[in-house]
């Protein structure tokens, strides 16, 4: 048995090999789908689209994470929009001088699902610091001022009810309810299968950040693997450690399995290709 | 119509929708196709396996080429080992200072075959500095001692008669046909689906270079996307690009669609899990 993922325009598939379907459910928003694969185990699709696996989580959790915390200052206040999954939380709740993590996902299933599938990614859901609000992150962020340090967009595709979270309107509220140095990080797609218009998708975040950078890490479970994130911020760049952070931040990489900080810094240096599909050249 | 690749032990795989199979033949080392896709365009598969395609075959030719390109002082004399779709040679072909750039592809049929489909790869291949040797490389490389400056193995996957192109004895052999501060560059597969033992690899390199480094590059046909790659030398590291090239480099590369050498820097820079699996930690 296989699942496969068709993708840009029906032109490309991407397909695991299964074991077993572990899981299946239609949740009020979505449906929800744990499948155990030979190469992946377990493996989370939303709609029908791969989301987490449990071979490669770590790397979309460290980077969406640990990127913007060694960048920030202050960093007292983190919200993420989107990943029910829990692995962003799990990441930020290694910083200790964090006070709070509010997780605003707006399908509470995922979040159950993850818990009873996905426990590595949930094992940080029960820190006191963490808040869980189950709200459509769209109208929770409108509410909120100049409060969030760090807001993290861990959203599905800009389809259906997560299209809102790619406009300018969002990037906005997004901006406002940032510190004033706050960072705001997401992920836009991949240019090679570009169905989105990841050039749209930099130039709405421009409308709203002075600073709107970009880099890549591998999502093997994603169509066509190439993922871009997005880094856009108020007042400091990616490549502008925070220096106070050095020694927190190169003991706790020796036990990360993605991230370090010679790979952050050299993640944003883009090709050619890159710069011009996010419309810097 | 789907054309569809699996891998890692049958357990991946990856698709591309067909509107036409433009060639098929079997010749005296493996069959060679040639597909029009809808996402890709054209599209050359040897033995079923995803080779070049028209839409990203760039990435490839100009990391291979530019990069030992730009760190490496006298660049006399190329060999490119494999490669018979021409890519690399256009690439370097480019660079009017080297001398003379071998090209040996056992198979003679995939020049013939990448002539008649993909020309935009075989351009340079009668310029006046290149001669092809339709030989096999393993034997190619033993007569020559000392006389190449950069050495490129353009190969498939460890498996047939490409298989001795990732044995310790070739990187040996490889070594001794270069020159004093010689770079040799070659493809080192995926290691999230790491089927080929990527760590035995880059061991076999270790035992003949001083200096063996790897980075990455998305091949959006070749399984798994992230795709990595060598760079073993003599005497300079990648990031020692040679100061006299610079202002070389930084025109050319305003005509490139992938390679700038701030990417170049970049891209050695690696994540915990590529150091891990080529045996770094």
């Amino acid at each position: 048995m296989w699942f496969h993922e068709r993708s840009y325009y029906n032109t490309f598939s991407m397909g695991w090999k299964v074991k077993n379907v572990l899981h299946s459910e239609q949740s009020k928003f979505q449906k929800i789908e744990v499948l155990d694969t030979d190469a992946l185990g377990k493996l989370l699709l939303l709609d029908g689209k791969t989301m987490v696996s449990e071979a490669d989580e770590f790397v979309y959790h460290e980077v969406m994470a640990h990127i913007p915390y060694s960048v920030s200052r202050k960093c007292d206040h983190v919200l993420i929009i989107g990943g029910g999954d829990g692995g962003v939380v799990r990441e930020f709740a290694k910083h200790q001088s964090i006070k709070t993590i509010d997780l605003v996902e707006i399908d509470e299933r995922v979040i159950e699902v993850s818990k009873e599938f996905f426990p590595q990614c949930t094992s940080a859901l029960d820190d006191s610091r963490v808040t869980i609000h189950a709200k459509d992150g769209f109208e929770f962020i409108k509410k909120k001022k100049n409060h969030y340090d760090i807001i993290i967009i861990d959203s599905t595709d800009p389809e259906d009810f997560a299209s809102g979270l790619f406009t300018k309107e969002f990037y906005n509220d997004v901006y406002n309810a940032l510190t004033e140095d706050g960072i705001m990080m997401n992920q836009t797609e991949n240019p090679f299968l570009d169905e989105f218009d990841i050039k749209k998708i930099y130039s709405n975040m421009r409308k709203s950040f002075p600073f709107v950078h970009s880099f890549f890490a591998p999502m093997i479970i994603y169509p066509g693997v190439y993922w871009t994130f997005g880094f856009s911020s108020k007042k400091y760049g990616p490549q502008d450690l925070n220096p106070v952070k050095r020694y927190e931040m190169e003991a706790l990489q020796r036990s990360l399995k993605w991230y370090n900080q010679d790979w952050h810094k050299g993640a944003f240096q883009l090709s050619n290709y890159h710069k011009q599909k996010i419309g810097l050249i």
